[in-house]
């Protein structure tokens, strides 16, 4: 079924213990849309400048990435400097040059109205409702946000999240946007605005999914060199979606599933700068780590299903 | 099978947002015990002074935990005193007496030492080294550990480490005695010391498990109130060997089961203080939990398997 992705395209220049590069292509849109088109086509409605290479343009559309809904507008593109340090957990912003990204206004290309899947990557929350304004159909639609919107767009935010089937936060802006310290109070409060699904990110311990009061939790694929972060939740938001559109479904078994793709792919994005990594990898590579996850969290070790099997002693009753 | 503990036994004063208790009955030993006595028979060897109440002892008595090892020696019990605040991850130490636990000395009576299935809490390396050398079968060993003796006692924690079947440490434990920021690079480095099984312990994100090079992670139970955290990781390990002890096994399958079960132990005890919780919990509960875990890390729904499920586009190849 078909999916569409509304984000950032963006120039990175980005330093990490291991390297640098200068000016490749990222944003949010690039790294869904990329992940995306491992498993299915994918529409997308971003901005670029006039200086965006024609090369990268070719590039996403050999993959079968749908840029009609890209504009191309008079002056630069979005620019985004960052560094990493050991850990590799937060990237430190040296510069954010918005550019024409400033001025972004989602405009859907008729053909994109009745696009089955969505995600609103995060972009500014008035700009993701008018993006809902646009679709026609019954679409399942996600979004993702950031601690700069939960400070200062707070309401509009919370619109979003009450007309959007899947809500994928951050653990830390989960907390930030409910007030409260313990996760899964937090996650019963976003569900409690209408999302059926609730994605929290959790960065190297994975991610939880909260729907109807269950909860499903899966690692991070464990990796022992890490290279770059940048895109690892938008790479994740791209095979998690991507997976679902392929499905044409989003019934729990596929959410769950889905989220184990998400993790796959982006455990192979980190690997390298930018999208190199994300170009080579192969549909037996995905695969491998995928069925990977399901023996590093499964019980009942090679098929053995001992499950009945207890010896608790009644010291208490 | 036969189940030993060997570590301490204290009064301890906690403070949390929730309430306060004084001289509350404590230490690694004792929740280790209390835990595994759900499940099977525990012996123990710790001390405590001539101030030790009676009715703690009455107490663990009652619960089929064998205290022919709990030396009584003049002077004063063993007391700790600490504060957590709201997010209830870190204890403040406001205070620590070592008293008689200074001059702690393991000695195992004569009926100990053929014992099956054998935890070194936290206590000086060295001293773990001594319980090591009393032990006359083929025991299976674990140890666990603290920063203080990375720090101080590196040469004798690492021949704690080669010398027994399974670690458990802290997350931030592993990475400082290995100096390797990546925690699967140093898993690695411990378990080629000579351990089968290594559990890094990661707090609210659960445990994981390294096992001849394949990896198994169990999320924390989620919990939505948390009410006292002290005694998290003895509790976990006395779940966690006491269902070892009780299947009378160690193979992967049954250490898998028996984290998940430790890890249920410990959910329980950090819903009150001291060791009420565990005093009152029951062989329902608890397999109710259990069965819970399986359900939150499951992929295959409700025995639907789909596994072969897979529409991946060929994109790279």
């Amino acid at each position: 079924m078909s999916l569409l992705v509304v984000g950032s395209v963006a120039l990175d220049t980005v330093e990490t213990p291991f390297g640098k590069v200068e000016e490749a292509l990222g944003g949010s849109a690039t790294y869904f849309s990329a992940a995306a088109s491992l498993l299915t086509g994918v529409r997308v409605v971003a901005v670029v400048g006039d200086d965006f290479p024609a090369e990268h343009v070719e590039m996403l559309q050999s993959r079968g990435i749908d840029l009609e809904g890209l504009g191309r507008v008079q002056g630069r593109t979005f620019r985004w400097s960052g560094r990493y340090g050991f850990d590799l957990n937060q990237a430190i912003t040296l510069d954010t040059q918005l550019n024409v990204f400033e001025n972004f206004d989602p405009e859907l290309p008729a053909a994109y109205r009745d696009t089955e899947y969505v995600f609103l990557a995060n972009i500014h929350p008035e700009l993701q409702l008018k993006v809902l304004e646009q679709i026609s159909g019954e679409a399942f639609v996600g979004a993702d946000t950031m601690n700069f919107w939960i400070e200062g767009e707070r309401d509009a935010l919370e619109e979003v999240f009450r007309r959007v089937q899947c809500v994928t936060i951050n653990e830390a802006e989960a907390r930030e946007f409910t007030g409260e310290s313990n996760l899964f109070r937090a996650a019963r409060k976003i569900a409690g605005l209408g999302p059926r699904y609730l994605v929290i990110k959790r960065g190297e311990y994975g991610a939880l999914l909260w729907h109807e009061e269950e909860v499903f939790f899966t690692p991070a694929y464990p990796l022992e060199e890490v290279f770059d972060p940048t895109g690892a939740g938008d790479s994740f938001a791209g095979g998690f979606f991507g997976y679902l559109a392929s499905c044409g479904a989003h019934d729990p078994y596929t959410v769950r599933r889905g989220i184990v793709v998400g993790s796959v792919i982006a455990s192979y994005n980190v690997e390298d700068f930018s999208l190199s990594r994300l170009l080579e990898v192969t549909s037996e590579q995905i695969a491998e780590r995928v069925d990977h996850f399901g023996r590093m969290t499964r019980l009942d070790i090679e098929g053995v299903d001992r499950s009945d099997e207890g010896v608790i002693v009644d010291r208490n009753e």
